[in-house]
């Protein structure tokens, strides 16, 4: 059934029974928040043991007292972890502090500010602009507008951002400085750049102003939900091919592994940029937390280790997904459309164009709390109005079921309004 | 006896021995620091009980999940130890990660880049200045060399800065943006802020643009050595005295009272200056540690706790102290000046005039490294060349011993062999 076949006395008899339904849940009074990628009380739970994990022993596998000062690079054990999720040598990883958004706004305002090497400061230009795949992240676009950076959108394929569309415009535009990539199971479309792609990306270096660098926010980089996900290749291998190493920072945590605020972060990148973030690094503190670093190595020591841990999760988060995924054939596939992904944490649905504010203002009503409209792009502008980013990790199975059932009520609801209104 | 009234041949002998002293410990091939302000060993293991303190319990006493996401404020229970170390309001404080310097960074960020309510941003200004006490603290003054701020020096007396010179400068210089202040146990004399200074301070924002900020880092609030060490006043009830409240940032950590590295920091402001700190904090990160802010409130729940763990550092640090006393009051009295003090880290010697850099490279000749000459002053720069830092914490009191050996004998060796210069 297409709705554009219904006839008009069709569609208000829908009307009808939908504002019925939407009442009723309305009458509910509930209390439901779908809108970030927060993991669960379950989730965190399985890292629990992180807290008295030391036994008394607080000596890195160098020797380092962690309870002490410094080692801005941070602790080998934890570099290596980091170097295997980033398929990334470990003499190019830093290890640091909880939060992986730091690292990326510390390298912006690097390159921003100071420069590196190779890299003049960005403010030096007359309009340095970033290049940014939508759907995307919010904070992503925070952390460019805070520091009075441009942003230009490029669409989202299923296979990683269009590369034509980011090679045309590193070709005809001198200040494009950047670009942001989630590149596994992307915010919020979960898609994973496919090899071409992330060759193409190491290759714009060869294109690129020097001062051009790509964040690859590798937040989802071991968080699949299937044994069958999509692999993603190693951008640091394909930039030493093409002599680009200078062109990438990538980004990692463990805020979806461990605990989500008391984890460890990564940043990785060429030898001339840490050296350069070294030395800004050390003017804003004296190293990162090494105790909890050490918490983290002895509890993850190895990708095996990690892996396993994941799976632990992936029992958690694919039931979810599923009651998502389940909802959303089968009440939606005549409103919209989304993309399938095997893990990270969201999932992008486009609702016919224009829709999504006021999606998003019924479910408030009806006590279902979603991302603001436009969240997913630049400027909190959606121009046309259609993403919703679905984020079911924190509420419990019952909930989130509860959650979807008012959101394709209101996705109904106001397909249909829409469809009468645009009817007569 | 006074070095001045030595007749030549016996500088000479003097010399000679000396020499031969110092050829001696220089054969000893020793590796000794007393650089930095770090607590020792014995000192951190005060706090190991702080890994496994949680018993699986992780809900703050407000009820919050710590393991998750959210909350820029930090915790409750921590925000009001907090607020007892720095006697101000706790609704004024807000608790962040392992470092008091990355919130120093990030206050100066804010007010330099993007301003507060009451204070257009320094970088608005053609020369924004910052008022520094001297001797002071390296990190203060690489933070303001990282943001292109200038520095003025004013000097520092027994009573706090020179108050007479720092009400001067702000009357006759409209780039005065800012003012850097150690107030308890000074970095490095050890003095603390009498309270007529800190009422002069407070009232700063009377005569002062608005613009105008003091950082008040008060590292060492709690870190006396005895039970009668001198007490510092509320600067924040000062403020309020005269409704100055905008022009005060205060900082302070647990860096020197649990683990160095991984502990928790505090910053606490007026209302507005927090809601503009706060909003770019969310830009940068999505919240602290509040795992081991948790921690910290178990370890330490109230200032009964802190002061009976404090006073363990006491009894550490005291005989490393007094070694330093006791060497410089045996050998060195007529070869320099010196400050006493009643906590904190530091000691801060003055040499004759023109001997620090000599000093500091005869000893690191002999095996001891101190801090480099000038670090005590903005851009490295001491115009006299004559104050060294001494940090007694780090080494065993054995060391220590050795230190002060080495220390007092490059002390007399460069003030001998400058006095037969100026004779010759």
């Amino acid at each position: 059934m297409s709705i554009h076949s219904i006839k008009p006395a069709q569609l208000n008899a829908l009307a009808t029974d939908l504002n019925a339904t939407f009442q009723t849940l309305q009458n509910e009074q509930l209390n439901l928040d779908i809108t970030r990628g927060k993991p669960s009380p379950e989730q965190v739970s399985l890292s629990d043991k992180l807290d008295g994990i030391l036994g008394n022993d607080f000596l890195s596998k160098t020797g380092e007292d962690t309870r002490n000062y410094g080692n801005l690079r941070g602790l080998q054990e934890v570099r290596e972890i980091g170097s295997s999720i980033l398929k990334t040598p470990e003499t190019q990883v830093f290890a640091g502090g909880n939060s992986s958004l730091s690292l990326m706004h510390m390298v912006a305002m690097l390159q921003h500010s100071y420069g590196t090497k190779t890299a003049q400061p960005w403010q030096s230009l007359d309009t340095p602009t970033f290049i940014c795949p939508v759907p995307g992240y919010d904070r992503h676009f925070s952390v460019c507008q805070t520091l009075n950076i441009n942003m230009i959108t490029v669409p989202m394929l299923a296979t990683g951002p269009d590369m034509d569309a980011v090679e045309k415009l590193i070709q005809e535009n001198d200040q494009i400085v950047g670009m942001w990539c989630v590149p596994r199971f992307s915010n919020p479309t979960g898609c994973t750049y496919n090899d071409a792609t992330v060759t193409r990306i190491a290759k714009l270096g060869t294109i690129a102003k020097p001062y051009f660098r790509i964040f690859w926010d590798n937040a989802y980089a071991v968080h699949s939900l299937s044994d069958d996900a999509p692999v993603l290749s190693s951008v640091w291998d394909e930039c030493v091919k093409y002599g680009t190493e200078d062109i990438i920072w990538q980004f990692a945590s463990t805020s979806k592994a461990t605990f989500a605020g008391a984890g460890v972060a990564w940043t990785a990148s060429s030898t001339d940029n840490l050296a350069a973030f070294e030395k800004l690094l050390g003017i804003t503190t004296i190293g990162a937390d090494k105790v909890n670093q050490l918490r983290h190595a002895r509890l993850l020591p190895d990708m095996a280790a990690l892996s396993a841990h994941m799976q632990f999760h992936a029992e958690i988060l694919k039931p979810k997904f599923d009651i998502v995924f389940t909802a959303l054939e089968n009440e939606l596939s005549e409103y919209g459309s989304w993309t399938h992904t095997d893990g990270g944490y969201f999932i992008s649905f486009d609702a016919n164009h224009g829709l999504a504010s006021e999606i998003i203002a019924l479910a408030a009503q009806a006590g279902l709390k979603l991302t603001p409209a436009g969240a997913t792009y630049p400027y909190g502008e959606d121009p046309e109005d259609r993403n919703i980013r679905i984020a079911p990790s924190f509420p419990s199975e019952e909930e989130l079921r509860k959650a979807m059932q008012i959101f394709t009520v209101c996705v109904k609801l106001a397909t249909i309004r829409q469809a009468i209104d645009q009817a007569s």
